[in-house]
């Protein structure tokens, strides 16, 4: 598969980036609204892939230029950001490509962090919205910490959920999801499901700035 | 300590008790809006506990009684009964007591599960909106699958989350959940942080729904 991820110079996208270029052979394009920035952030992950001894190509280039190249299209773009960065590949988009969104909606006040659902139902829900009625979207990769993975030292061993209103391209995203050691992903069922998910990112990092010792957390279901 | 469990004869209720009164030395004591039926569900835990062994004393009382003969007191009962629960045994509650609430809200459609959230803001919060001031809130239990949690012959390793505004009220309840084998409590800040924890709650409904081999499920962070 050919993986672009929008969005690939920020956190989760660098994480994503470098587990599929690590322990897959799917080509790994990053993508950002500054085509400069991400063939900077390409080279990066390259140099860091080398010195484990991983030979990959990884290529940088402007969002729609990045669509192009790609069958699998990971809009690693914050919240706010995900309906313009829809509407601006939306041409560059080709049949048989799959959308994926890991983006959730977070508050923070004094008691600590909390899930910022849209008024569409779920950030998920609003990429539903936004994207042409051909490509499938998928909704995935919400609840991992970005720092255990971008540590390609670190163990996953953590739950990822998936939810689609398209049985295909659910497949797709859970077997380029399984690629990753120590990823288990789930079937959490249809985008209508989504807002349990994405709140489950903010009682993570609550659960992290409650209890000593605990950082970068996942979640296991069992 | 003494623990009355009111909706003790339901199915979280149920669980809690036979979990207490097996693997911790805490009197339990079952309470209904039926005295008669929290009787006789106390002689059914006592003799499913004489069957592994375990000699134990189990009272059984109306939901009011129940209460004057505990310190802690679990509200397993169904969301919409909280408030008019809490009324009722308002002017039973000493101080020194703590309440702790498991209840979440769920709606069921097509899709799946979702989780209600009441106008409050949680369940946990409308507990804390009906009761006395001076009785410090719990919110704890909620993600609980209460098959697991009722056959003592399954190891339950998973986490339970705790939320409460009163610091020792908290560290009451985290011992107390500590004294169930297998049952690790994390503190996941005040009450205003509830609403995430309730919402795991069909999360995990969902994920069993949709992965084949998964039921009953909990969850870990790690």
């Amino acid at each position: 598969m050919q993986v672009a991820l929008l969005g690939g110079t920020g956190d989760i996208g660098e994480g994503l980036a470098l587990r599929w270029a690590y322990h897959t052979t799917h080509e790994v394009i990053i993508g950002s609204r500054d085509a400069e920035k991400a063939r900077r952030k390409a080279n990066e992950y390259k140099t860091e892939l080398e010195s484990r001894g991983e030979e990959t190509e990884i290529a940088g280039f402007d969002n729609k230029t990045a669509v192009k190249h790609a069958n699998v299209i990971v809009l690693a773009v914050p919240p706010y950001h995900i309906t313009e960065t829809i509407e601006t590949i939306a041409d560059s988009l080709a049949e048989g490509d799959v959308l994926v969104t890991p983006a959730t909606g977070i508050k923070r006040d004094d008691d600590g962090f909390h899930y910022h659902r849209p008024q569409a139902g779920s950030v998920t829900q609003l990429a539903a919205d936004a994207k042409p009625d051909e490509v499938p979207l998928v909704g995935a990769f919400h609840n991992l910490a970005s720092g255990r993975l971008a540590d390609l030292d670190v163990d996953l061993n953590v739950d990822t959920l998936l939810v689609a209103d398209d049985d295909d391209a659910k497949e797709t995203i859970r077997k380029l999801a399984q690629g990753i050691e120590g990823l288990r992903p789930l079937d959490a069922g249809s985008i209508a499901n989504a807002a349990e998910i994405e709140a489950l990112t903010p009682l993570l990092i609550n659960v992290a700035m409650n209890n000593q010792g605990m950082h970068d957390l996942g979640i296991r279901f069992r």
